[in-house]
């Protein structure tokens, strides 16, 4: 399996680094990591990642992962971004996107009328991009796979690695990442937040513009 | 809060990345990522990271954090790598790990007669290194902090975000990080997995030695 991730800065590195775990796993999984420019991507919190391949050099892709995080601001509406999101897709068996991803998906139009979900606090925005926003943690809309915030990538990856190699896998990728939360709050969704953790959430993500 | 990641070849990259999406979202989070020596680091599964500091110029931490991976092999008994993680250790707050970044730790006799945890297969060498293997997801002894494999992080970096800036500000974090696991399957850990599975898996990483 060819898996392409889309790197940027200001990407939220759990994005990448949760479907890379396990998207790795899957037996003869060749990864490339794509940018702009190839070279050092610095992360919204300050890690460090390398793209070892120029974006435009890379022609198809089975599996496109995009990550989310403040860098999309300066992509969505991108005219290359957008364009290479689009023929990309034209040759993949896969298309996907963790949180604020989605929303480059949207951009290039990937997402016109389709149901697709991403960061709770970037819904609306989603909508406004064409989207369907759909509040589930994980949605597949044919070819299209968009997961919601941040750690919702490693749920994402773990389905897909299902359907592109079997339930037997996708397990023992589980087990070998140990997956078996065990959150120590119950308030991981806008659901289930108490109302003064989801307030204090959107002043600090507002103050960041 | 002044926050040391060890990086090293072969690192499983999300031991690390899960806690860093936690910690960093601290008030006042200052991050610095050291290696032997400073500059990129091959995660296990192809991703490369950037240490921005010499490990033996940090002389203290308030946290420390150890991830693990197949790269942990030629570290443990490592003399540099020992009194380096005991010096750390003298002035830290927090000593954590994250799934066989643990063997490191005991490795350098902080674990000894300690209850510990680390990837599930790799408990019977956490208990030659002088450790009380104990089979939990996070465990919390005194400052030394230890989680089982890879994802377990996410997990302990809350508990630990809690314990560092209080319940508010930890669920605020898990908000952000929109954690609230859905996984495919329940067989994240060795108790709940098929034994198909767990065999397989077992074979697997034995062929990796």
């Amino acid at each position: 399996v060819e898996i392409v991730f889309l790197l940027f800065d200001r990407l939220t590195a759990l994005d990448l680094v949760g479907p890379y775990e396990v998207l790795s796993r899957l037996p003869e999984a060749r990864l490339r990591f794509a940018a702009a420019e190839p070279g050092e991507v610095v992360c919204g919190a300050g890690l460090t990642l390398r793209a070892d391949t120029r974006r435009d050099d890379v022609t198809a892709a089975e599996v496109l992962v995009v990550p989310g995080g403040f860098g999309t601001q300066a992509l969505i509406g991108d005219p290359g971004t957008d364009a290479w999101l689009r023929a990309i897709d034209a040759t993949t068996t896969w298309t996907t996107s963790v949180c604020t991803g989605a929303l480059l998906l949207a951009s290039a139009g990937l997402l016109d009328g389709v149901e697709a979900t991403t960061h709770w606090s970037a819904m609306a925005t989603l909508g406004e991009l064409g989207a369907i926003p759909t509040d589930r943690r994980v949605i597949f809309a044919g070819k299209r796979v968009t997961a919601a915030g941040v750690s919702a990538g490693i749920d994402m990856a773990l389905e897909l690695a299902a359907r592109i190699a079997g339930d037997h896998t996708a397990q023992m990728i589980q087990l070998q990442i140990e997956y078996d939360p065990q959150p120590p709050f119950d308030c991981g969704s806008v659901a289930k937040a108490p109302q003064a953790v989801r307030e204090a959430v959107e002043a600090r993500l507002a103050s960041r513009g």
